[in-house]
């Protein structure tokens, strides 16, 4: 275990993903006090799993899963300008079975522009990242290079390895998972820059943080940043939903500075290229648009191919209708045609596709309920047998696919959900929206949705797409993005805990002993967000002893429940033998003088 | 349904508990768009049932459960000096079965000053409120005088009908419930000036809000204007945990102000009494400090009597010991004089004086976990059947009871809690704190323990006591209080909702047909915090016409999914058995040209 020094000037960070340097003092094992990022060596010098290593101030360490990349790592320079190391590329390359090629050409429209647009933003995209010439790669021979492919061969590929250190369990467990279907590793050739990870329901559950510009508003910038500001609060992917403007250059920088996978819905950009009319789509353009993104390295695509003509129907007597943008696309596309989903008709050659990059399936669910009232209908469940009936199709070409669930769904409802998906779809992972439990709250949709989450994720869901803040309202700003991402992340622990995750229990172990033993910095240093912990603390107590003080603002000096406890354990000695056996004695008094006493049973 | 104007000038409002007054347009019913404090007349002129309603644009009318209190109504004019006007004093006084006496008169040490302080804060307590003499009321000769009491005799109280034209159900099912133990109706007959609710699985799930100054912060103000401000986000009921100078007055002020049922726990009044030495407490300190507390007109007390000796030692063995202050308190007694606690060896005596005044007991869990570890222990087990034992002894005595649960309890350990509850406690109400359902995010507990609230809600729990961002690390503000509020009316919506509760999805309907018709006004007011949606909203698409405008920022005027879900239904008419028809027909052909065509069943 190698620990990188968290004093290194402050300088050489990127202020924007390290939280402040604390000038904290040494502990007993002569660690500083604080969080830093830490690596485990894995079988070969190149393979080293991040991690995030609290040392706490009774000498004690507690490690816990990293998201946050190089960006953490003060001994890493980063540059967004230059995009991340290219960590999987020999990986990849020693495998043999890619190559490169010329790859198609960036066009204007790739970017929403005009063939004659004046300001030809893409005249020279290749020089977007100076420092990587994009030759794409792709399998050699056309047969998937995909990691389920190796996993039923029996392989286990450095990518295997390093989530399984990261997960803390075997490596042949997590081949077999993937062989099975039953989790997804997504990694693109074409994005050797991520830290592999898995999803799956036997893995702790994972977040993903929706991002992307609108037409409305927002940047390149402001989505890059975003991107790192939700790996750097947990998120496990982000998806780029980006409709508006430099939707490729966009996804270039995210995805050259990225390192969680990339998800993406290619029908957005389509139906860009054909100025958004649906009716314009063809099968054409969106596999062009498909291969466009997949050099790019886009880990995993929502494809709603399950939106089938014969379903649309089924949402004219909902409530709200269909409120997958996806989902709504296809349908009209099918209306206004009268033929099948051209999606679900070259569902065969999508699946080619996909295998020959290794980009992962997300079956997306268009018809999902936008409304309490909508839940667990016909239409839904309709598209969620499509579903499965296409991840069997996905799986016999040998592409990785999990499978999109959720969207308003009341409490007594959910179970049935990941209960019929799992039965249809083989154990394919699942991966919900929320759900939202009830529809009343707009602006706080991160807490509707929060505890659905937690229960849907508790019950076998492997991956939870959060909601913010701003959810049916606007476009979520920085602080929405930490807000839903750190919402997801409670939710997604509370389920590893519930699952009975091995070792989910450890870090609620080590914060608890800490609180009890008002250890406060300890217990800022492992809070979700030891920021805001700790700011919230000084708000009342500003003061530095206030820190190592044996009480908190609740109950004061005077008078603190938790100082009574250890009073009762000074005054009664640790030995615990001892106090019960007085006290059973006591009690026993107790009988015989009539008391009623109750003597608890060992149960 | 009589409707009070709210276009009254808004210099007669409270400005702290009214929303900004708005110039809203008319609908076509001719009433102003917005929300409105509304009545339902009973079956007497001063029985008369607050409501919250919100006119739609669209000419409908949604009514909400509110409790705002007359703060909310322009046409009444509140003093905070003169307290709210006692609704239900000439029900009491119709009973004929109490009296007015002399009560017990204020001492100095009521608010925490010494005998001999200089300052004697309470020299002239009646003088707090001039306008109300404090002479108590209590049982004419010693028989309950509880609305237990009168549903066992088989009388509805107005009481009774008030909230059962709250909870839109039969005055007789009230009766029934209240009767069978299952339900309370927290009503001191000193404390005229609530509006009465009920707390029962039966009946809609119920928030408490907790205030209270401590030794090291917080004023007399701050509670009363942290008490409107909780009821009017939705508060049910508010507990004054108050432990700081000033317990008597603060709580005098609180109670008189207060249109909803308080809470105490008088132990903290007592302790104060003795300086914080718990070895000093007596019961005859701690009755004093009832009767005080009763006078003055507390709805409902936390009694920590199952906290009993043999149970102390049970502690020693867990992560985080006693949490609960006054369980703590209770601890250090018991084994500073190993002697069975006063609490438990008083219950019946203490049930007397209760019954007198219809003070209802929350039976406190004062071995609550304080950590994910602790969670379902025996410690806390060994507690609840004692307080099982109690409930009997309680209900004997004509007095109604609730009991108090969990506090940190993962997922799967939830639903054990609110069964064995429920069984040992012949479905009295339970009143649980959360539960948080992981230790590791402080600054976030109102979401870790909003998951585990609209769970044990939806299983049966009737009032959840709410938890605000700054649990575990200071006391919360007014937003705190807030967010914490909003947070569990999420829980116990979500709840309504998963239990079937009659009409509960009605809001959530008209909220989602007001966003899928693009009616932005209605969605705002028809929203759990208006404010906040329609700051959030205005964030991205400031101009007044994107309040009528056809899409959201989040997918922009081009291509909005809902937008085509209407024109879809354009396209296609509003004729579904049409649609389905043609569809239907689509789907034939594509089933004899070989198509896999998917007809779903209609479950």
């Amino acid at each position: 275990m190698t620990t990188a020094d968290a004093r290194t000037p402050a300088s050489k960070r990127n202020a924007r993903n390290v939280p402040e340097a604390r000038n904290a003092p040494e502990n007993e094992a002569g660690k500083s006090i604080g969080w830093h990022k830490g690596y485990v060596q894995g079988s070969r010098p190149d393979l080293q799993v991040p991690v995030r290593q609290v040392h706490l101030t009774n000498g004690k360490d507690v490690t816990l899963y990293d998201t946050s990349g190089p960006y953490t790592d003060p001994a890493t320079e980063t540059d967004v300008r230059r995009g991340l190391a290219p960590l999987r590329e020999n990986w990849i390359i020693a495998r043999g079975d890619t190559e490169e090629y010329e790859g198609r050409p960036a066009r204007p429209e790739d970017d929403g522009l005009k063939h004659t647009s004046p300001r030809g933003g893409l005249r020279n995209l290749d020089a977007v990242f100076p420092g990587r010439p994009r030759r794409p790669r792709r399998s050699r021979d056309g047969r998937p290079v995909t990691q389920l492919a190796y996993a039923r061969r029996g392989e286990i590929t450095p990518e295997m390895e390093y989530v399984a250190i990261r997960e803390n369990v075997a490596p042949e467990v997590v081949r077999e998972e993937i062989a099975a279907g039953r989790a997804v590793l997504p990694a693109n050739v074409n994005h050797p820059e991520i830290e592999p990870m898995i999803i799956g329901k036997r893995f702790l559950v994972k977040v993903n943080a929706n991002i992307g510009n609108s037409a409305v508003t927002s940047s390149i910038e402001e989505e890059v940043d975003k991107m790192t500001w939700a790996t750097r609060w947990g998120a496990d992917t982000v998806m780029d939903l980006s409709t508006g403007r430099n939707i490729h250059t966009t996804r270039e920088w995210v995805l050259r500075n990225s390192p969680v996978p990339i998800g993406t819905v290619p029908l957005y950009q389509a139906l860009e290229k054909v100025d958004g009319r649906a009716e314009e789509l063809t099968w054409e353009v969106y596999k062009d648009t498909v291969i466009e993104q997949a050099e790019q390295g886009v880990d995993y695509m929502t494809v709603h191919a399950g939106v089938r003509l014969p379903y649309v129907p089924l949402t004219a007597r909902r409530k709200t209708g269909i409120v997958s943008r996806g989902g709504s696309i296809m349908a009209a596309w099918c209306l206004a045609h009268h033929k099948e989903s051209f999606l679900y008709e070259h569902f065969e050659e999508l699946c080619e596709i996909l295998a020959s990059y290794d980009v992962t399936y997300s079956l997306g669910d268009g018809l999902r309920p936008g409304s309490i009232a909508d839940a667990n209908d016909e239409a839904q469940f309709a598209e969620l047998r499509t579903l499965g009936e296409l991840n069997s199709v996905a799986k016999r070409f040998g592409v990785q696919t999990m499978i999109e669930g959720p969207g308003h769904v009341p409490m007594h409802k959910i179970k049935e959900n990941i209960d019929l998906q799992q039965e249809i779809c083989e154990e394919a992972p699942f991966y919900t929206l929320g759900p939202l439990t009830t529809d009343v709250a707009p602006a706080y949709d991160h807490i509707t949705s929060g505890i659905g989450a937690a229960m849907i994720a508790w019950w076998g869901t492997a991956m939870l797409c959060y909601v913010t803040p701003k959810e049916h309202l606007g476009l979520p700003n920085r602080d929405d993005v930490k807000t839903g991402v750190i919402t997801y992340k409670i939710a997604a622990h509370a389920a590893d805990l519930a699952k009975g995750h091995p070792g989910a229990q450890d870090w609620d172990d080590a914060l608890s002993d800490a609180r009890f033993e008002f250890r406060w910095e300890d217990q800022f240093n492992l809070a979700l967000d030891p920021d805001t912990a700790r700011e919230f603390h000084d708000e009342t107590l500003p003061a530095e002893p206030a820190k190592t003080a044996h009480f908190c603002s609740m109950c004061g000096p005077k008078f603190c429940s938790m100082k009574i406890s250890h009073d009762i354990r000074r005054e009664h000695g640790e030995d615990q033998a001892a106090i019960e056996a007085g006290m059973r004695e006591k009690s026993a008094e107790f009988a015989a003088s009539g008391n009623r006493v109750y003597l608890p049973l060992a149960d």
